[in-house]
Order: structure tokens, then sequence, then C-alpha cells
């Protein structure tokens, strides 16, 4: 029985190609003392990973080339030398990207597939729902009656934002890349209003419309052109946290040239904020307890979009920039059939 | 005896001229109950008045064409309807650029001339050295060793911002635009480090020198260019407090393009925000405990550029735009002679 593994092959310039990943075969690890062998079931593909493919200085350090690309992984310990774990059980992990990992047990997190599908540790209760909660609640702090834009809102993070926000009270507008993903925003997630991007020629106009008393908290997956619209509405004292910028994950750094906003942000007295998850590591329990409690409760809906086999990761991967995935962005390992 | 005043005759488009400006004699007005007249000593003239020229939406209403301009103003009361004010009381207000001004005398405060001379109520202990504790205080919030850059280094505020952030334990560099204001900052003002933008080919480059250690806090006046240099500097969790955006006030609202900023705040977790004095008003009486404090300990030097002659007040507000100025630019109403 062999591991299969997929290396960071050579560093992308843009959009990652064949080039960018490889695969390779290579025998189990046994684990020590105080590890576990875990079998790969969801393996999580994130734009974040994009950065991490670059040489450059970032919040995570960059992935080394030749070496297992690493993410979010559920999968079941099938061997044990802890008593952390025993073989059966399910657990949460930063790991790599093959189809077995030893870990050490102190760096897993038991999961339970009783509470909520295991793939739900990966999305609306594992690190893009906790991503959504904190930005949100955290930098955002969104009151009741207050306009709420989210874009990317059809994503992993976005889905979970907008919903969060309407929990609170807000009036909430999501920004996506299609008439399903804008359908599925109002018709079945509870936004108040969608706009797709892609067909809107003005989004400036569009977004007047959609937010007629302004907009007070901007919550930014993606950056570029979208956020300079969405800037120009902005209401006193407006909020603005800023998860990612995935239009300009692909581009060289410094290439990237808009409109200046710093007038503006004085003018309304606004804030800007970049956060990642790992800002907010002491408060995990607390945004877990309330997505859980949200989920428990019906106010929370997620979708996942899961590629089957081993083989599609660096597919999955690359689908996150062309935007066909709705919700959550996942690999299961074996396939279905 | 008539008054005489200083109109906004017309929206400027770009820089003020002649144009904006109309002086207008009147008869003096009388002070109604609980009004007094004041007599203008010192007025203010400050780069946020640019625009408030405009009419666009922002934190101040416009200026009313054909009204008399507003803003900061030192003066003696002549005649006092009120019992909060005698007859040869200093006071300061937020009134017109004229010779005299009847006012609500609960809408001002008197000044004492034995704390200190009566201009300093117009800057390092008034609007400009206040603006310069809460945004480096309460946005900013320097530590020990930590780096702190602040643009337009030699204005109101920004001299003020430096002197504060070496109190406080920083390692300090300005950005001005000549030498003897950046000798002024090193030698006078004791900054650790000056660059001046108008002779430095490489702003990047002067910048890592200037601050080995990256930058922490970044107290932005002036936006532009000199900003977007700054930014490729931050540190991981840095602070922008954005006080001014002097480089663009007399563009022409979205035209001003550069660099996109928003992926830089992600990878370093950073947080930009506007505000402006008024934001403060609670907390006024704290402010100027401490620069009170600081300026009897003789820990904050202050300077300032006074034009005499009430004609001379367009001249000295379009020279605020020139950067001929060092410290605060007021104009004394009355020549010394």
């Amino acid at each position: 029985m062999m591991n299969r593994k997929i290396l960071l092959h050579s560093r992308p310039q843009g959009l990652p190609t064949e080039d960018t990943f490889k695969f390779e075969e290579a025998p189990i690890q046994e684990p020590e003392e105080g590890q576990v062998l875990v079998k790969s079931i969801y393996l999580s593909v994130d734009p974040y990973m994009r950065g991490r493919m670059n040489d450059s200085k970032s919040y995570v350090p960059p992935y080394p080339l030749g070496e297992v690309i690493t993410g979010g992984v559920v999968g079941e310990v099938i061997e044990s030398r802890s008593d952390q774990f025993s073989k059966g059980d399910k657990v949460l992990g930063m790991l790599g990207w093959q189809l077995y990992n030893v870990a050490d047990a102190d760096k897993l997190q038991q999961v339970d597939e009783n509470i909520a599908p295991l793939s739900a540790y990966l999305s609306v209760i594992g690190m893009t729902g906790l991503t959504a909660y904190f930005g949100l609640m955290d930098i955002g702090r969104p009151k009741a009656g207050e306009t709420v834009v989210v874009s990317g809102a059809a994503g992993a993070v976005g889905s979970i934002v907008g919903q969060i926000a309407k929990i609170q009270g807000a009036h909430v507008v999501g920004i996506a890349g299609s008439d399903e993903k804008t359908d599925w925003l109002t018709k079945e997630l509870g936004f108040d209003a969608a706009i797709n991007y892609k067909t809107t020629p003005n989004m400036k106009e569009a977004l007047e419309k959609a937010c007629p008393n302004g907009v007070d908290i901007y919550f930014d997956n993606v950056g570029g052109d979208i956020s300079d619209a969405v800037m120009t509405q902005l209401n006193d004292y407006a909020r603005i946290p800023l998860c990612g910028a995935i239009s300009s994950y692909n581009q060289e750094e410094g290439s990237d040239v808009g409109p200046r906003i710093l007038t503006k942000l004085i003018k309304t007295r606004s804030m800007i904020k970049g956060f990642v998850l790992g800002d907010y590591a002491d408060r995990l329990p607390e945004g877990a307890k309330m997505l859980g409690q949200w989920l428990a409760e019906g106010k929370l809906r997620y979708e996942e979009t899961i590629l089957e086999g081993f083989d599609r990761v660096p597919e999955a991967f690359l689908e996150l920039f062309q935007g066909t995935n709705i919700g959550k962005m996942l690999v299961k390992v074996e396939s279905t059939e």
C-alpha cells in the first residue's frame, strides 16, 4: 500500500498550471510515539493557498518547493500511537495533500459525525465559517438596520457572512458572479439583494439601488474593481473587514492599480482592517459555539461543492479562481460511485 | 467702523484662485442677548478647508457660496451681552474669516494668555495638536521600540505627531518637502530620521534605510505617491491613522489612481482608519491636559508660520498647498510693525 501526495513543483506566475503541481508516490510512513496515521477523507482547497505558492512574505510562510502542499484535512485515524486518539476516530488538522498523513496527535482535533457531517468541519463550522464569524462580528460589528455588502458572496466565507449579518438584523447585499449564485443568495439564503457583477454594466448604480441607505459594512473577499465600486458608497464610520482579494492573487505584486481610497476613508472616517482566522486563535470556541447553535436552529444554511477523487485536487483548486463553486470547495478523496 | 469679511465667491476647480474668494465690507452687527462681539486676533487656515469649498458630502457640510468662510479664530471680546464673558476676555471659536464676529457665548471657549500664547490655542494646544494626539494615541497606539512614520511631518499636525511618538519611545521618521524642514525635524524636534521627498529619487529605498525594522504606524497627512511608498513597508499589524490627503485635495474626486493596497493590508493584517478631531469631542480635556503638560515639561516644541494682515488670508491658505509653511500656518489680523 503506497501513499500518494501532491507537491508544489514550481511557483506559478499568474494562474497555476499543470506544471505547478506534481503527483508522487511514496511508502506510507509509520507514526512514532505521540503520533497517529490519518487516512484523508476530505481535503480543503482555499484561495489563500495561492499566496503561499509565491515566495513572498505573508502571514503564513510560503510552501517550500518540492514538498507536499498543506491545508485543512478531515480524516480517519487508522493507526494510533497516542493516548488521545483511537483507531477509527475522525480528526481535523492542517495536513498534507496526500492520502495518508502521519501527524502529531496534539495538533489534531477530534470531530464528531453525530454533531455535523464531516465536511462541515472544513466549511460552515470550520475555518471558513469561523473566518466569516470573526471578520464580521469583531471588525464589522453589524447593528440592526445597517447595510452589509459582501463580495464573493456565494463562496464559503461570503455565504456565511451574509447569513450572520441577517441574523444580526442587517440589510444584506451580496455580490457574486452568476445568476445561479445570486438566485441562491436571495432565494435560499435570505439575502435582501444580490448583484451579478459579470452582467451588471454599472456596479456603482447597481449598488446605489441595492443599498439605498449606503454601505455600513463591506466584507471584502475579492478586491479589485468590485471593491472600488463599493468604496464609493461608504457611509460615515463604515467598517471594512478585509478577508481576501482573490482578484489579485494571480497578479504580480504592485501591478494592481485603481482609484486611491484614502480620501474617501477620511471623509467617511471609515476603517479597513485585514485579518486572518489565526488572529482569533483564543476565541475559536466562541465562534464554533455560535455557528453550531445557529446551524442547529436552522438559521444558517450552507452549500459545498465537492469534487470526488484525489486526482482532482488541482482541478478543484483552479476552479476557485474560475468562480464555478457555490459554497465551500472540497475534495472527497474516495469517489462515492 | 466697518467689518471686513472673506466670502466663498466660487467653488474652485483644482487649486483655489483669486476668483475663489471675495472681500466684502459691511456694517458690524450688534450682539443680541447671550451673544458677544469678538474682534479677530488670529485666524487659522487649514488644509481641510479645501474640502469644504467643494459641493460634496463629507464630515462637514460644504461652505455655502456667497457666505463668509469659517474656521478657528482667536479673538477679544469687545462687547458682551452674556454673563459668560466680559469685555477684554480672549476667546476661541469656530468663527468667520472677518474682522468682527458676533457669536453665541456658549459656542466660545475662554483662553488664557498666561498659560500659553494666544496663537497656541490654534496650534499646539488647539485643533492641530489635539488631532495629532488622538490620531496617534487612539488609532496608532504606539509602543516603545516601534517605528512611526509621519507624512507632512513639518506641518502643524505632523510635527506634533512625531514628538508625541518620541515621548512614547518610538523610532520616528518624518517625510517633508525641503531640507530646511527635514533639518528642523531631526535637529530641533528630535526625529530619528527625516526624508525630503522632493529630492529623494526612490522613496521605497529611502524608507527601507530609515526604517530598518519596517513600519508599525504610518500617520498619514498627504496620501498619493508618498503613502504608496510607505504602504510597501508595513509590518504585521500596522496601524494607519488617516488624518489628511493633501496631495489629492485639489484633484477631481475619483481621478486619483495608484497601487491598490488591499492585498498588502490583508497580508500584514493592518488597519487603516480615517478620523477627524470631532470624533473625540468627549475626550478633548484629556488631550488638552496631556499636550499642556508636555509643553510645560519642555518635551513638545512647536513652530508657527504667521502672515500678518487680514488681506493675506487667501495667500496663507494657498501656501498650505505649496508647502512653504513650517508648523502651523496662521494669520495675525493686525500687523505688528
